[in-house]
């Protein structure tokens, strides 16, 4: 009897840093430094919050079923915006609004594998993609990244086989917090294309990235259609993550597919969080740049406040958007320290393990830091207390 | 190379119906009749929208991440409402909030199933879920009901197969508008236990049922947990369509996997929506009693004002929640007559192919009118109007 799809993956890693929390005795004169998720703690701000409060008494639509692609004028504005963003030109109808980004990630892979389809991760990897992966039957290639963390394109090509049927990017990248280069994404755009395969790419990060020029020029290659899947999330730029919308902008005809797993498993995006993310797009540029100049700052403290931790054999691998990734110096597995730094520090952060595939020694040496939520003072702080501690 | 999981089934057929609507020269004296969908068209009642809106701007949480179950207060309140209406002890850990009862059905097969099993699916069956066993890669394996199209446990027990992994029942039935008896359900969920195998109970429309009595007695049973697989939807019963909340009661073993599925897919279902949920169970019981009698009124109408279609030959199958069935009397195939009525009767309604295997005779036979949008004049007006209509 073949296991059923839940049961060839592994527990949400979120839920088990949560647990290993709740199962610890924090050390008592040391308050929780939590960097264990990429996510907003403070809600979106007055002005969305007063709009999303007159949306609910004024606008019927936002309580009923809308399009299974999302709201036309959403589709629109992104369509917009990203034409302006990446240059080329986007249209409405090559953008769907899903609820939240990781299932614009399930939709597409469900569009494109049958059971025992493979895809190319780099490694480390986003794991909800390895789990979205194992549910569908699909085999997830690792594709090592070295000490830059950054693929090459050339070693993903040795990894292609007659059952791969896309390559997933996420840039900037979650765990590793390295933008890849526009070279790297042209020189995986090309392959992808070349091979007649798909180059998924997750830039759930974009708002945050370090560079206010277009992070690649693939929206204006001709064909993209064919070969491009770009992934969105509202929840970080406009602190909605707990409304659930993300975005997919694909070829047409992918789309009609989309469609079909969409209206499937949650029928249409959650209505109000679309026209809030609407709102956010149109009204909340300003704000948003001041976000990212912010994010951005938290990133630079931690690459010029991080000599303390490289006093003690630490390794700074990649620092951006919400993310810093780290080497430990020590000799035991990083799942091992990361349950250990919860009870003897009062940190919590994910280790390695939960981004790399089972014993791979890359993983077990290294550390995420989702440093968002901590300003520079939290940072400096995290550092010192981390420096402290010795396995 | 095997077909991708989306090529493995149909277009959504509420979109396709949308299609024809879209393409057809509606009658200039007719005023459009869309009983095609099953979806309130006004919004939650005042107080509830209030309430959303005194959320927005109060309520921090309801725009960030929750727990990926669900709202801890509202699958509370989902336990104690169901153990008081069902009789027996349902706990809060055997409760999980979905983004809608679709997601609740996918997660529940993906934990059930793997390549090539097979789920036993009454006909007329619920497209969503024949689309969500095509697209995991499972076989539906039709269960015909017959004339009254209440299915029998004893027909269902000569489909079952060492593939088999579930039966999935939905009472009261979309799309055929009969309320499956206690002793029906009963007798399904001693196949199910004996066997081995689940039994999905899809409740969606439990709030309509024409009895106020529990429509059966499953939870009380020792070792339910094993067996049954409840779903529901707080979208009919509070008009939040658009904010995508759906439940599911079901042993904690299994919601761990559930689990799994849902941060895989969603990480948390919409937030605001679960808190609007979760008020309008503790403060809309009294309004919610007179929705539902409303709705038994129009069953009721449609019944009772009937008999101009049967003197043209028509067959009224089921009336109950928010569906009709009805069998008409033509030589041509339901998905025929459906498009023709459009543009020649101003009447958009779904044919029976949509929710039968292709080819099958008696869905060739039927359509499903959702008459939930119709007050009384408008069912008579409906009835008029297709009364007076023939091919």
């Amino acid at each position: 009897m073949a296991m059923p799809r839940t049961a060839t993956t592994f527990a949400p890693p979120v839920m088990e840093a949560r647990r290993w929390l709740a199962e610890a005795d924090l050390p008592a004169d040391m308050p929780l430094i939590n960097v264990s998720q990429a996510a907003p703690v403070d809600p979106p701000p007055q002005a969305l919050r007063a709009e999303i409060a007159r949306l609910a008494l004024e606008e019927p639509q936002a309580h009923l079923y809308g399009p299974v692609l999302g709201l036309p004028d959403l589709r629109q504005e992104v369509a917009n915006q990203w034409s302006a963003a990446y240059g080329g030109s986007i249209d409405a109808p090559q953008v769907a609004i899903t609820s939240g980004c990781n299932e614009a990630f399930c939709a597409t892979i469900a569009t494109l594998l049958a059971e025992g389809d493979e895809v190319i991760l780099p490694t480390p990897w986003y794991f909800n993609h390895k789990m979205a992966l194992d549910m569908i039957g699909a085999t997830s290639v690792a594709l090592p990244t070295g000490p830059s963390l950054v693929p090459d394109a050339e070693d993903a090509a040795q990894l292609i086989t007659e059952r791969t049927r896309a390559i997933a990017l996420v840039s900037p990248n979650n765990p590793a917090g390295v933008e890849y280069p526009p070279e790297v994404l042209s020189a995986f755009f090309e392959l992808c294309q070349a091979r007649g395969i798909a180059l998924i790419l997750d830039e759930t990060y974009r708002d945050f990235h370090s560079s206010t020029q277009a992070p690649h020029d693939l929206f204006t290659r001709p064909g993209w259609e064919e070969t491009l899947i770009q992934l969105y999330s509202f929840s970080k730029a406009y602190r909605l993550t707990g409304h659930r919308v993300g975005a997919m902008v694909a070829g047409r005809e992918r789309l009609a597919e989309v469609e079909k797993y969409l209206d499937t498993v949650t029928i249409c995006p959650a209505q109000l969080g679309q026209f809030a993310a609407l709102w956010g797009m149109r009204n909340l540029q300003q704000w948003l740049a001041g976000e990212r100049a912010e994010i951005l700052a938290r990133g630079e403290a931690i690459r010029s406040g991080f000599g303390p931790l490289a006093d003690k054999g630490w390794t700074l691998l990649g620092a951006g958007a919400y993310f810093a990734y780290l080497r430990h110096p020590f000799d035991q597995p990083s799942d091992v320290i990361a349950q250990r730094l919860v009870s003897e520090a009062g940190i919590l952060m994910l280790p390695g393990t939960m981004f790399t595939p089972e014993g791979d020694a890359a993983g077990q040496a290294q550390m995420r830091v989702a440093f968002a939520n901590l300003d520079a003072d939290g940072i400096a702080g995290f550092i010192d207390r981390l420096a402290n501690w010795t396995a």
